[in-house]
């Protein structure tokens, strides 16, 4: 085996939570491609593979080294063209960046608000510091403050997926009739959730939460095999 | 010539405004296409090619009669394989659902209420009279009140062009390295804006606003043809 992912972890490593790990990890299995985990803290980072990367996941495939998810997913369409795509074109390729900034400026902001203590409590100790600090000055108010106003952001999450209901009138997946990379960009963030946090932000009966369903059972249940918190 | 577009149109018949016909106008030119417009009244519309319609734009193509702006695109990349794609693959066209779904549910009910009497006020008296009636019925509060509403709209307008932002960070067109669909789906969005109303939504400096800025050049500065309000 010589593909590894570098991936964020918390002090419970059965329980990967990352939204850019996720990302990677169902990329990976969608171009059926083997890989083992090395689950890292925030604070290991900068030391991996001599200091290559300020940000995980990070993937060794051999002698090549990626970082960023969305890199990660472009070389692996290049480096594996002979495998399903990951995109579906060029111009998939240009609107996942899209996806990835509706994903990363609506969703993200409002998950790490609404889980930051949960997020916070499954650290390891040496990346609880680090992660409160960090945070703190990110948002220029302690954790508690942030969580607080995160109780907004729990009653308009579901507003925040209307986009996602219009497309699914049309089709089951971002892909189109099966899942590319811009199901798995917000998958993510939907899993990132569901990982960390004891908030509900999809209801049953929902569409979004249908297709995050069909999201869960891809790749051999790949998604389901963590439980939700 | 056999193609004909019927396009929703205000009084002002050099100014039309409706975000679907800018969708289409830019769709038959990026495909190299001829065409005429007919412009129509909302209470012309029932009557429009033996009622085949309840919505326009209403593309006659020879024979062929497609209405609904994305419907139209399809069609044409189907009818026309040969020249300059619309989609860039089948994960573009996949993925420019989701970009209309955000349009739809994210641009346009802000624009909607910050342009409503600029709307209104464009329109011929029968439709004034229709429009008012449809919409106050819609939104279940008066035209005026709706207007009012729009203020916050105003305000909070710029932050929901995040996505964007983030995506022309890696390339100068929702397409990639040039325009697709999806770039005249969010154009139509902002040309509407653009025509009917006073209020500038982009700031000069912004990325969002220079990339519109490209879009009004394009085949020959077509959306540049109308001038802003």
């Amino acid at each position: 085996m010589t593909r590894k992912l570098y991936a964020l972890s918390g002090a419970d490593r059965t329980r990967p939570f990352s939204p850019h790990v996720w990302k990677t990890k169902l990329a990976l299995a969608h171009k059926g491609l083997e890989f083992e985990v090395a689950p890292v803290g925030f604070t290991e980072i900068p030391s991996l593979e001599q200091g290559t990367t300020k940000i995980v996941p990070l993937l060794r495939d051999g002698e090549t080294l990626v970082s960023d998810s969305f890199n990660i997913a472009l070389y692996l369409e290049e480096a594996y063209p002979e495998r399903p795509t990951l995109f579906g074109g060029e111009g998939g390729t240009a609107a996942a960046r899209f996806v990835e900034g509706w994903s990363q400026m609506t969703l993200h902001p409002a998950i790490g608000r609404i889980a930051i203590m949960d997020i916070h409590d499954r650290l390891e100790p040496a990346d609880q510091a680090y992660f409160r600090q960090s945070r703190e000055e990110r948002f220029g108010k302690t954790l508690e403050a942030v969580a607080e106003a995160g109780q907004a952001d729990l009653e308009s999450f579901s507003a925040k997926l209307e986009p996602l209901r219009h497309m699914l009138k049309f089709q089951p997946f971002l892909g189109g009739v099966g899942p590319l990379f811009a199901d798995y960009i917000v998958f993510g963030a939907l899993q990132w959730a569901r990982i960390v946090s004891r908030h509900r932000l999809l209801a049953a009966g929902d569409v979004v939460s249908d297709w995050f369903e069909r999201c869960l059972d891809l790749h051999e249940g790949l998604g389901r095999s963590v439980r939700a918190a």
